[in-house]
């Protein structure tokens, strides 16, 4: 076989060990407090049916997906013409996010499910976007719904998990919350039901361009003169978020759907305040998110000492699952971007120190006879749980503590001829250099 | 959208909460083993670079890759016939196991390593073989390696760490054991060192077809009458390994190579005599395995109460990463089959019964004041570390109720207007259907 450098594809990663366990401990601290909420785990598969995937994520996104090409003879009995286009020679595809495969699920099993279903899912989705820092063909999303309900205990249980996962972590975080129907409102009580979106990009400009600017922006996007004087007390709302719904009930006291987003945060509000939560968690007017098929509460979590994007996000849809043919079931949800909390935990140094190395423990191997003392006192140290290991060669002691210090092993159990004929295991701390010397029935005991 | 039936590639899984749990305790009983013999995480990507993954596993191998079609316009530029070939549309595919790109990331990774690298891995590998009972198109793989000693004291963990797991699983099993330089031995001493892999499989019939036939299918596979004499004292082998090697010994003593491979096994299995172990661990020279970079230690591992295929098996290599252009670097690694453990584990019941759901404990919500009242409670039981629910419906009690019953949630507390009005919770137990009252207070301390 020729000999080749290796390399992976653009866009992908290899997690070596030290990155494996930084990611599974914020993979884990997340799963633990999505378990203490009731949510449950699913997985899907990596494949999707084309069907399932294609014109959900608009047409930017169905040129997003990874295809499979079909096996075996994939051009068998196809024509020039047919091979020039990928639904001839592809059916499936790589899953794009969680949602979409997460909806098909609820379908396809809904005969099985229990409602409302609670459900957690971490699990890789493929992107055939330009790389680029921080952006990845192949990452983990960490989603978290409830569907089939419309109770808003849920947007509250995920304000709470969102505190509860951050705090886990030591990351602080501001909550942003808005609601579709508050931004639907707005634009229905200006006389511009049709141009909600482009009034919320606006309104998403007024710290950086000034009210002059977005004035100019709104008119120019076809607003009139009147309906920009309408919007003016919306952008410069401001007070605690008790104060600013107060303000927002009597500019939208012509829109039904405006009022019932203002009475949802107002209820959600009261409940996390009632709550007591350290996080803060503020009404945004100017957060939108891209995702169409919201149709209530917004979320978006900021890291309040790390500039980069928001860390989590989601909202409430009414209407996932009718794509798949079963309509009229609410879910809310919300996803945890595990790429860029690593970055915050890294950045503000927040990873215990600990994670380094697993194995508390390395044994030296410095003869036959001391190799053979050393492995049941081994194997003892891994019965009382400690992770231990014996350098597996017969090698210079400076080799073995090198491999201790390099691999983080913060403890070497040094077995030599005198320690052999003492009965006794000298106990280097790798830190400090401290040495002590236990007895051969002690030294579980003595590490854990 | 035009309503679907969905529906998932053919070969491929949904796991549903009830299976992810009980996956997930098997993998996790398998991940604290492997954490406390030093191995570490790892992972790579889903896709490789085709020229990474052809080549590596037969031809048989390269037509079961599922590639990925190019993205973008794959067909651009390509002649007719070109695009009948998949290598010009297609320059990527999914992993096929854990192997190939372990031994590439080690060599990519070479210079930052630290050797003895002890690495393990559980990633799903994908596979274009057609699906029947028990053979999916996309499956885990839980592969532990240590690459860059060929100290056999890692065959020796690799025995320690299959007890460990089948243990701690409750799954009674056999180690079975061999050597690809005794097989080679055998075929050398009876002087067919070409035919090794011919002499394996005839050894491997012996129990099913008998020794007359086993005789008749050598000579027809071209061995002389000489040979099949000289090999028939292996075949008639008996007694315990100690016993079994001692007569190999006299057979094999004019293959340097088969010397080599019986002392191997000879330090192994005093090692592991020396260990007490429970478990079973017998030399088997019908144990062949299809691998074909296997050049010392084979394992395989068979459960003892149940009928399947081996459950988890592997064996030393001394040239992996020689395809990469790294050559004399030796290793040894074992593979578990979740999938099977999976099957073994529900057919014997081992799985346990609190598995089949997290939540302990559903606080009712029957009305207005009486969900205010629930919510601090929750979230006291939830800062105790009890995963626990509100129904997030104020519906009827026989709902709720059946709620807890289908999700398998042991305990409901339940908080009704009389409740509310004397402080107190009813704590139900579903399985008994007993009821005591505890105070506000005392609510989380009572169902920890």
């Amino acid at each position: 076989m020729a000999q080749q450098k290796p390399s992976i594809p653009k866009g992908t990663r290899d997690f070596s060990p030290a990155e494996m366990m930084r990611r599974n401990y914020i993979f884990d601290t997340i799963r633990q407090v999505f378990r203490t909420y009731g949510f449950a785990p699913l997985e899907t598969p990596a494949m999707e049916n084309l069907s399932t995937l294609l014109g959900k994520y608009g047409d930017e996104g169905d040129k997003l997906l990874f295809r499979i090409l079909n096996s075996g003879d994939y051009a068998a009995g196809l024509s020039d013409g047919e091979l020039r286009s990928a639904s001839h020679i592809s059916e499936k595809g790589l899953r794009y996010d969680l949602t979409v495969p997460f909806a098909r699920y609820v379908v396809q099993h809904q005969g099985e499910l229990t409602f409302p279903f609670k459900r957690y899912q971490m699990q890789p989705v493929w992107r055939a976007d330009r790389p680029q820092k921080g952006r990845y063909r192949e990452f983990y999303q960490c989603d978290v719904d409830v569907i089939g309900t419309r109770s808003l205990l849920c947007e509250v249980e995920l304000v709470e998990i969102v505190e509860r996962v951050f705090a886990a972590l030591g990351i602080r975080v501001a909550l942003k919350m808005n609601n579709r129907k508050i931004l639907y409102g707005i634009a229905e009580a200006i006389g511009h039901a049709d141009k909600m979106t482009d009034i919320t990009v606006a309104i998403d400009k007024l710290e950086k361009i000034g009210l002059e600017n977005v004035r100019a922006e709104l008119l120019g996007r076809g607003l009139s003169p009147e309906a920009v004087d309408r919007l003016q007390p919306i952008l410069e709302l401001s007070g605690d978020n008790d104060s600013k719904l107060t303000q927002l009930r009597d500019v939208l006291a012509c829109s039904e759907t405006g009022l019932k987003g203002i009475e949802e945060m107002r209820t959600v509000f009261d409940c996390v305040a009632r709550l007591g939560l350290a996080m803060p968690v503020e009404l945004d007017l100017s957060l939108a998110r891209g995702l169409n098929y919201y149709t209530g509460a917004i979320f978006e979590v900021k890291a309040l000492d790390f500039a980069i994007g928001s860390i989590s996000g989601g909202g409430r849809y009414d209407d996932l699952t009718g794509i798949f043919g079963m309509p009229d079931v609410s879910g809310v949800g919300i996803s945890f971007g595990a790429d860029r909390i690593y970055d915050v935990m890294t950045g503000l140094g927040l990873f215990p120190a600990e994670l380094n190395c697993s194995t508390r423990v390395l044994f030296t191997n410095l003869g036959e006879a001391e190799q053979a003392a050393v492995l049941p006192l081994l194997r003892s140290v891994r019965d009382a749980g400690v992770p231990a290991e014996i350098y597996p060669d017969q090698a210079r002691m400076k080799k073995q503590m090198e491999y201790a210090n390099r691999r983080g092993i913060p403890l070497v159990a040094i077995v030599g001829s005198e320690e052999l004929a003492a009965g006794v295991v000298t106990l280097k701390d790798m830190r400090t250099g401290d040495q002590r010397q236990v007895p051969f029935a002690e030294v579980a005991g003595a590490v854990k």
